[in-house]
C-alpha cells in the first residue's frame, strides 16, 4: 500500500511553521512526486485570523488578516506543474474549542459557503483544482455528545452546497476514532458504538460526502486492523470511497509531535491494505516525511519509506 | 521596522542550548551583522547556579559552579569586532516562582549590585559595553499582586545602582503584557489596568530606566496595535524610549518554543512601526532567526525576514 | 572522565525515532569509536508489542509485531566490527504505569526469562555479547512503596537467570534517585532514606548485580556529589563495580527532551570522577551527543566533548 496523497498543512494550529518560500514549495512537490504523491489536500484556507488568499469575505466580515502570499495560488500553481490532484479544505473559525458555543457552526456556514463561492470563482479554472476537503474533524467522544448533531448538519449542507457549485467534485473527511490516544478515558468509545453512531452519521452524509479518509493514529495498534475493516464496511454501505489517513507523525511521545517510526507506519499501512482501502493519504509529508522537513527524522522516514516501495 | 538587536539567551532557564563554541558565536554575530542587527543584549549574567562570567561574588556567597568559559569576555570581544552596542544583563536567582517569597528580591539586591560591580571593574573597558539590562521581566499579573511593589522597588534601585557606576549608560527592561497567552484567563488583565498600572510603573522608573521594551507575545494579533499605541504614550510622558521586543519564537504551538511563522513576526513589526516605536529587538536571533540555528525552520525566518528588508 | 559507554534506546518510549538503518548505524557506532566508547547497552529487546528481534515468545505469548529488522542482530554485528562490548537489555510490558498491579512483574518473569533464553540461544556466540543489562529502573519513590519488594524479586532473580545461562556474563542496572526532578515533591527522598533503603536493596542484589550505574540527572546539580559519594560507598560494600549513566540530555526544559548543556554534563562527569566511579556511559550518545543526531544541538555538545577529552 503506497502513500499517494498528502495534506498540506497550511494554515496550521498546532504545527510549527517551516517558513518555506515558493523556491521551497516547490523542491517539495517534487520529492512528493518522487514519492508518488498524486493528491494533495489544503487542510484549510483559513484558520481564526490568519488566512491561505486574500479572502474578502473573511477579510470584512471576520476580521482576518491580509496573507502576505496567496497559498492558495501556489499549491494550485505547483499542483498543475506536477499533475497532482488539488483538494480545497474551508474556513475554521477555531470555535470548537471548550466550552462548545451550541449553534456557532452553524451561524458560520453562511460565511463558510461564501469563502466557498470565491475559492471556486478564484481557482476554480486551474485543472488541478479536483476535490474538495470538509475540514471539520469529526469524532464521536462522549465528551460534547450534544454537539455531535450541529457539526454533521454542518458538514452534510457544505458538502452538498460545494459540489453543487463546482460541478459535483468530490468530497472527502477525514474524522478520527475516539480513542486510548484521545483525551481521557471516558471519552473512549467501544467498537460497538462506534459502530452504531458511525452508521448513522454516513447515512446523514450520502450525497454530501464522497471519500472517507479516518485518521489512523487514536486507537493502538493492535486495535487498529478492527476499526479499519469496520469503517470500510460502513463506507461500502453508504456507497463512498475508502482511504486511510495513514498519519506520519508520533502520538506516542512527549514531543507533540515530531514524526513517526517507520515500523509503525509500514504496519499501519499494511492493516490498510490488508482490508482493501483504496487509497492511502498521509498527514503530512512536509513536517514528516520529507527529505527537505526541519526535522531530520523524516528525512529518514523518507528513505525507508522509499527503500520499501522499491521492494515491493 | 527593521530588527536591529537581539537578546543572548545566556544563562538560558527555558530555551535548550546549542552548545556553541566562539568559533560558532563568531560566524553567528557574522549572520546579525548581515541582517542589520547593531545591539546585542545578554538576558542575564546568571541564573541560580549557573554564571556567565568567573563572579567571585556568585562563586563565594552562593555557591554558584566556576564556567568553563567566561561569556561575558568573548561576547564582548564580538561585539566589540563586528561594532554592535553590548548590552548587560544581571543576576537572576530564581526566586520569582511560586510561593513567591517576600523580600527576597530586596535580600538579593546586595549581591546583584556587587556583581554590576565586578561586571563594570572587568569589562567596562570594552568600547561595545553601552548599556545594562534589568532583567527582572515585570508583569501586572493579578496573581501575586502583592509582589509587585518589591519588584518594583528592585528594578528602580538596580537601575539608578548601574547608572551610577558606569557614567549613566542607559537602562533596558522588556516587561511584558497579563494577556490571553499567559496563563489562567483569571490573571489576564484589561487595557484599562494595564494603563493605569503601567502610568504608576513608569512614574516610579523614571530616571533609572531608560528604554522599554515591552514584549510582544503576550496578547493576540489583534490586541497588539492598542497595547504597543498605549505602552507608547506612556513611555513618551515618562521620558523614555520606545522599543519593542519583537519575539522570533510562536507561542501558538504545543512544542514549547520553535521559531515563529513569518507571517505573524511580519504583522507585529508593521503594528509596531505604524505607532512610531524607535527600535525593534528581538527574543532571539541565535535561536530562532539565525541561519546556523539548531532548528531548521529559523533558516526559513531568516530568508523569508531577508527578502522583506530587501523589499523595503 | 570520558564516557565510554552508551545506551541504545531500541525500542524507545519516550524518545522520538531517527528511523536509521544500518548505513546510518554504522557510521554512528564509527562516531562513537572516534569518541572513546567501548560499551553499548541496548536499553531493551522489548517494549509493550514492539520488538527489535523476531522473539517466538513475545510474538506467540504476547502479540507482539513481527519486526521489520531483526535490530539485536544488527547492533551485534556492528559491536563485532568496531570491538565493543554489547549488552542485552530484556522485555519490558510496560507495566510500569499506575495504577500498579501488584504481582504483574512476578508473572511475566516466565516468559522475560524464556526471552532470554532466545537471546542466548541466538546470539550468544558473537564475541560482542558481554554482558545483561537488567531494564527495570528501579526507584525508592514513596508513590509506590508496595511494589518496591516485587521490583528487586523481579531484578534479582533475571540477574540470577541470565547469569546462570550465559557463563556468569556481568549484569548492569540504572537505578534513579528520587529526586527532585522527578515527580512531585511528596517523592523526594532525603538522603538518608536513599543510604538506609539502597542498602538493603543492594544486599539483595548481590550475586545477581555486577554493576551498578546510577542516572545522574534526577537530582540537582549541586546534591550530586554527595549521591555519587554515597551510592560508591554502598556499591564497594555489596562488591558491585559504580559506573554513572551520565545523562546527555537536559532535564531542565520544556521541550522534553532535547541534548544537555555541555557544561552541566562537564560537571557531572567531574564530579563522578572525584568519587572514583570507574566508568561514565551515557543516555544516549545517538540522539544527544552524536555528530549525526536529528537534533543539531547533539552536534555542538559531540564537538564541545571531543575538544574536552582531548585537553585532559
Amino acid at each position: 500500500m503506497k502513500i499517494t496523497g498528502t495534506f498540506l498543512d497550511e494554515i496550521s494550529h498546532n504545527i510549527p511553521h517551516q517558513n518555506w518560500g515558493e523556491k521551497e514549495w516547490d523542491r517539495d512537490f517534487q520529492a512528493m512526486k518522487t514519492a508518488g504523491i498524486d493528491t494533495v489536500i489544503m487542510i484549510r484556507c483559513g484558520h481564526k485570523r490568519f488566512i491561505t488568499f486574500p479572502s474578502q469575505c473573511l477579510i470584512q466580515r471576520r476580521g482576518c488578516f491580509e496573507p502576505p502570499v496567496d497559498l492558495v495560488d501556489m499549491f494550485l500553481r505547483l499542483s498543475d506543474k506536477y499533475d497532482m490532484k488539488f483538494f480545497c479544505g474551508l474556513y475554521d473559525n477555531g470555535c470548537y474549542s471548550k466550552p462548545w458555543q451550541m449553534g456557532a457552526l452553524i451561524e458560520e456556514l453562511d460565511d463558510v459557503k461564501t469563502v466557498a463561492e470565491e475559492l471556486w470563482g478564484n481557482y476554480g479554472h486551474h485543472k488541478s483544482f479536483q476535490g474538495w476537503y470538509l475540514n471539520r474533524e469529526i469524532s464521536i467522544s462522549k465528551e460534547n455528545p450534544e454537539s455531535l448533531p450541529e457539526i454533521i448538519e454542518h458538514t452534510q449542507k457544505l458538502g452538498s452546497f460545494v459540489k453543487d457549485i463546482s460541478g459535483n467534485l468530490p468530497t472527502m473527511i477525514s474524522p478520527y476514532i475516539s480513542g486510548v490516544k484521545k483525551g481521557s478515558p471516558d471519552n473512549v468509545t467501544s467498537l460497538e458504538e462506534h459502530a452504531r453512531i458511525w452508521e448513522d452519521i454516513l447515512a446523514a452524509f450520502e450525497g454530501a460526502v464522497d471519500i472517507l479518509a479516518f485518521q489512523d493514529g487514536q486507537c493502538d495498534y493492535d486495535e487498529l486492523p478492527e476499526y479499519l475493516a469496520l469503517n470500510k464496511e460502513i463506507a461500502d454501505r453508504h456507497r463512498m470511497t475508502s482511504w486511510t489517513n495513514c498519519e506520519s507523525f508520533d502520538r506516542d511521545m512527549p514531543i507533540r509531535v515530531l514524526p513517526i517510526k517507520w515500523e509503525k507506519m509500514r504496519l499501519k499501512l499494511e492493516a490498510a491494505a490488508r482490508v482493501g482501502i483504496e487509497k492511502a493519504i498521509t498527514f503530512e509529508f512536509s513536517h514528516f516525511m520529507s527529505p527537505y522537513s526541519m526535522y531530520q527524522s523524516a528525512h529518514g522516514l523518507f528513505d525507508r519509506y522509499m527503500e520499501y516501495i522499491s521492494e515491493q
